[in-house]
């Protein structure tokens, strides 16, 4: 499993390559939220989200006859996108399975990236892991999984890092980090990463309401899955249940999960609009919602936001814009 | 006059205060332009525009019990919150004029930012330099010039020496380098740093249509002035001429200006809005907007824009969203 010299190797083969992002602050924010907030800026990542950050990793560790034949993943868009980009920036083939109805966006850029998009029918019954088996099988292809795999949480875990020495530059050493959770990569990764060099922060996994499962399993120390519909607004983090890789990690040093509405979510994006000029798409603000809105359930002190992705079409954006109450 | 000895200083004393903001690129932008792009990302910057530099620096360099009895700024927005916030991090009083026209969110900011904002009628023709000299003499203030003033051009031009270190890391050494331009300041400020830094790059001053005073001045080398309205879609770098300090320095070291439309400036918006997840106002865009559309008019190789502001209003950057085309 992940540890963190698996980190500072991951950051190693990404140097030069996977960008260190910005950590971000606006006096307006700190004022909503009564407490110094910091936006760790994944959107500016490769491919507009964090998700670069562990395929690069996991396609950079792969042994390079095995990665020639080309890899394999299955997304509904941001892990598509960074698949897609690191296994063209090392000249090899990628295929991806999507379902029909993501993002347009995710799925034009993941084309873009000269992967090769195979979209499925998910409301229809149609069985990812059975179509995925038979291209794999057939092509010779080494799956890329997007949160279950220790060189994912690895590349994942980058980010811990710089979010480790970002606040220490800044004084900052003790800190609520808020995480914008799916299936726990970035959750696991950062929390491996900051157990070792940052001890005095502690991780709190954010997901929007309906898609709770990582709270609820924090909760009751055991994983639970979500049993409403599969998609949502804040699509890029709508996934069944944490990982078994990902899931102990979490319980052993995350704190509570947390959980922000669609509302909250919109005026997070608003307000990083506003107050930080970035862009960011509904399952990326979710961690920036808590920050600004659920400050109760916080620690005292200052609290450290990813905003995992920006990948959101125009009109999903004018629409939080216009809907958004201002912060 | 500015030198390179005074930007270096400038950025000793902006040292763990102004953000090094990001070099960006998306190979979706090196594939509109047909070359490399790069994003010199000054929307990052605090208050959301590179003026912070500029007039961090101007507070920075003057004496303190001078600075203590506070300072005076013209501005419509972005120079208001750039002084605004350098005052208010000095823990000094600030007083700017601002039209009344400005745009909301400008004059908002600078209000918060604890500044005392003082509203004229340009179009009724108060003549902001009469009010403002009677506040300056009544309360010892100290004007802090927008791009006329050796301090502040020296804080502009901090943002060159990062272009020139940072594209440096990226292997670029020989580039054009094309600047958001409305006094000057700015575009001083990064020729001046990029004589010394980076000789192999060259500066282009980018105006929107019908605010094109600098190229004029450039191909003529006189001081033109603007003759049309003063206020406009680009409401950051409109200005009625280049500054007696500024258009010497250019015309010594820029290329010729380029000249982008409004249709442009909203196609670049988007762009960024797309593909660099940032926000960039209409003024903070015509750079981007002439890399994308105007490659015919420059030098072969990799450009540079300066992506200047981001403090647009939500209505206005939705409208540039919907009424662009798709880059």
């Amino acid at each position: 499993m992940t540890d963190i010299a698996m980190i500072e190797a991951a950051a190693a083969r990404a140097k030069g390559v996977v960008r260190e992002t910005p950590l971000l602050n606006s006096p307006f924010l700190d004022e909503v939220a009564g407490r110094p907030v910091w936006v760790k800026a994944e959107v500016l990542q490769h491919t507009g989200s964090f998700k670069f950050r562990g395929a690069w990793s996991a396609i950079s560790a792969l042994d390079p006859e095995l990665r020639a034949r080309g890899v394999l993943a299955y997304s509904s868009g941001n892990h598509a996108q960074g698949v897609a980009r690191a296994a063209q920036l090392h000249g090899i083939p990628a295929t991806i399975l999507m379902p029909a109805d993501a993002p347009r966006l995710k799925i034009e850029n993941t084309r873009a990236y000269e992967a090769e998009v195979v979209l499925y029918d998910r409301a229809g019954g149609e069985d990812r892991n059975v179509l995925g088996a038979e291209l794999r099988d057939a092509r010779g292809l080494t799956l890329i999984k997007p949160f279950d795999e220790p060189q994912v949480i690895a590349g994942q875990g980058t980010c811990g890092l710089e979010i480790a020495a970002q606040a220490a530059a800044e004084g900052v050493t003790e800190a609520t980090v808020l995480t914008c959770c799916g299936g726990g990569g970035l959750t696991a990764g950062i929390a491996l990463a900051l157990e070792a060099r940052a001890p005095g922060m502690q991780v709190r996994p954010v997901e929007p309401v309906g898609f709770d499962d990582t709270a609820r399993s924090l909760a009751s120390g055991q994983i639970q899955r979500n049993t409403g519909p599969e998609a949502g607004y804040c699509d890029a983090i709508l996934t069944p249940a944490p990982g078994d890789l990902t899931f102990p990690v979490l319980h052993r040093l995350c704190g509570p999960g947390l959980v922000v509405t669609e509302h909250e979510v919109r005026a997070a994006m608003r307000a990083a609009f506003e107050r930080l000029k970035l862009v960011i798409e509904p399952g990326g603000a979710v961690a920036l919602a808590a920050a600004l809105f659920h400050g109760a359930a916080l620690a005292d002190g200052p609290v450290i936001a990813t905003a995992s992705g920006g990948n959101v079409d125009a009109d999903t954006f004018t629409e939080a814009l216009s809907t958004a109450p201002k912060p």
